[in-house]
């Protein structure tokens, strides 16, 4: 089997930095710590980028993925809005802010970027059936992604979730198993099924490809400092659930200054969850280095990881970039999602309505300046978590049609 | 007052092409017909457009909008990806396939384009309301893009519409009243508020606006051509609802013939209706030149417009360019949103399951050319006609999470 993936040329251990070859593996041999793609980027220019196409693609050069990726068929993901905030800024006393609006994605949620890069490992493997454990977003940009690249998709989630998010998930015709417990029970129930026969030849993306899927969330990082200008952020605020995302974007921060397509200036990176699901958050604030899992319950299901796998990293990186992690309540996260739509014109699903109610809350206690240049993320759809606005789902009134009965209200 | 319209130089009447100044007019005063804007384009080269940004706006030099409107607060919709559509291709036996689909504008219908148009005329007229007259995706469009812009927005809809729509209309934080009655009587209800002072300074976007508004629909036709390599295509099918967005996707094809932008290539334009709401399809295959209104009743709510104002103009441009205009019924909608779905990992709201239901009908009774390059839109969301697809909205198994138990399904 010829393998091509672009520019990385092999895995390492985030823990100890023993190297791999290229392989569906994601655990280290000798320390068990999780393995990610290494590369050798060679020269890598503005020019290059801006020139290649409005998605993720642009950034092939820095993915794990061949050179010619573009022309098979995918999602492409990507290339989404980064919202000049103005109203929201006013509203919240910051002077500089925008919204990078995932919700422009595909399948409206951020996980197609992930996915994206996870298929082209599955077809590099030979893998016929996607596969993976999700809160409801990753299971529609599975089932999106395989029914358009023509895999198979068999996908698993909490047999709890939206209505919508399950309709998305079945309607691209894949295989979407729900299972009787957390999230956190479904991804032990995965990890099980990828050493089993029944698992095999089934690409998982965020267990088995997870090294190659973790790394589409560096595209945040590289279109948030295109878009500024090809500038860093001083400050931004991001989601956790499992924390991959959070510690993908300061992987690609660091990235663009290593290649010089951005000037080395600090950045502060804040970590934002639910109260209901919080251990990072709590851990944080108790100056822990380690995470205790908890049971989650909260409305924003897209972050409901009890048991964050890279919980430590996010401590780390809040802590080395001078950030923080704060939580949010659930009446918090509606407020906040109905502050953001009437300021932005944005809906935002439940996950943003925790970034943006961390967003306020740290300009509230001080935490972050509201003099920086700041960027907040959403990264999901209002339409997937109808309920959490479901009070207002309703016309503010309903009049027979006459000047008369529109004048009476 | 001081106007800036860039390249529109005036309104002029389809009918019987009297000219006026630009102003909020629709209708001619000589012989009632409708207004559309007129314009003096000077050069426009295929550079100055691709150096552009990824929206609308890189067009604004074909569009009624002053030059600088990218720097003021807006939604920025367009350049929606054109899918190409091998699988569906090869489901359908058509050669050569793409969708456009406009579901990943900002709140996610093609509706953001040309509320985009529409915001820009309010201003330019000193309106401080955006409203409009609506089936549902134009009322979140509206109020979306009013918050972004700083505008106050009331909005019109019939009160039994999808609780998606009602709840996207409502969370930006505008008046949503919900009219006991269908669409044309919401319409014809916003005609009298515009002749009243409650309506002063209210811009509705497509009474009062809708000459400026309806040209946003001509970005389709120049987007398509532009990611086909600056190629119009064959063959293309277009849902009706008034008929606008066919007229103006039409204009918009001319408009780049005569600029130079593309060769002169005969196409074919082919109109889908729900047959729960085909006033038009009816007068095509009647072989009449007017269109008989009817009572909608089907799915499809999007395009359940009975009295369609461009209906007469569609049939025109069918009939003129080989196209025809074809229906279906609700059972072959929902059909037809599963199979894009399943084959592209596209889903579409019910107007998406109208055109690809067309499509298919077309290609099977021979009218379509399966050998020619054709573009089929999609104009909408899934997520906002959930109930289209109710019966598939849970998962196909639910298990303890146990490998003995997967087995056992």
């Amino acid at each position: 089997m010829s393998l091509d993936f672009g520019p990385a040329v092999a895995l390492s251990c985030r823990e100890c930095g023993a190297r791999y070859d290229l392989g569906p593996s994601f655990a280290c041999l000798e320390c068990f710590g999780p393995l990610e793609a290494a590369y050798d980027f060679g020269t890598v220019t503005r020019a290059q980028i801006e020139t290649g196409p409005a998605s993720i693609w642009r950034y092939r050069s820095l993915l794990p993925v061949p050179a010619d990726v573009a022309t098979k068929p995918n999602m492409n993901p990507g290339w989404t809005q980064l919202v000049k905030a103005g109203n929201l800024g006013r509203a919240l006393g910051i002077r500089s802010l925008h919204v990078k609006d995932d919700s422009g994605n595909p399948t409206h949620s951020f996980k197609d970027r992930v996915v994206a890069i996870a298929v082209e490992a599955a077809r590099n493997f030979g893998f016929h059936t996607l596969s993976c454990s999700s809160t409801g977003n990753l299971a529609g940009a599975v089932t999106a992604a395989a029914a358009r690249a023509g895999l198979d998709a068999c996908v698993f989630i909490p047999a709890d979730l939206e209505q919508a998010k399950i309709a998305m998930a079945r309607v691209f015709g894949g295989r979407l198993i729900g299972i009787d417990g957390t999230y956190d029970e479904v991804n032990r129930f995965c990890s099980e099924l990828i050493g089993d026969p029944l698992g095999d030849k089934w690409g998982f993306v965020n267990v088995n490809l997870r090294p190659y899927y973790a790394e589409g969330s560096k595209t945040l990082a590289y279109e948030i400092a295109e878009q500024l200008g090809w500038k860093l952020p001083e400050q931004i605020v991001i989601p956790i659930a499992s924390g991959s995302q959070l510690t993908k974007i300061d992987k690609g921060f660091k990235e663009l200054i290593a290649l010089g397509l951005v000037e080395d200036a600090p950045y502060k990176i804040f970590g934002a969850q639910a109260q209901g699901c919080s251990p990072v958050s709590a851990a944080y604030k108790a100056g822990h280095d380690v995470v205790q899992p908890v049971k989650p319950d909260t409305i924003a299901k897209s972050l409901a990881i009890g048991n964050p796998a890279d919980g430590p990293y996010v401590l780390d990186i809040a802590r080395r970039t001078g950030g923080a992690v704060e939580d949010v309540t659930d009446a918090e996260i509606v407020e906040a999602i109905q502050l953001l739509a009437a300021t932005e014109g944005i809906f935002a699903e439940t996950a943003g309505g925790v970034t943006v109610g961390v967003l306020k809350k740290l300009v509230e206690n001080g935490t972050l300046d509201p003099e920086a240049e700041t960027v907040v993320l959403n990264t999901g759809d209002g339409l997937k978590t109808l309920d959490a606005v479901s009070s207002i789902a309703e016309p503010t009134a309903v009049i027979r049609p006459s000047l008369d009965a529109f004048r009476a209200i």
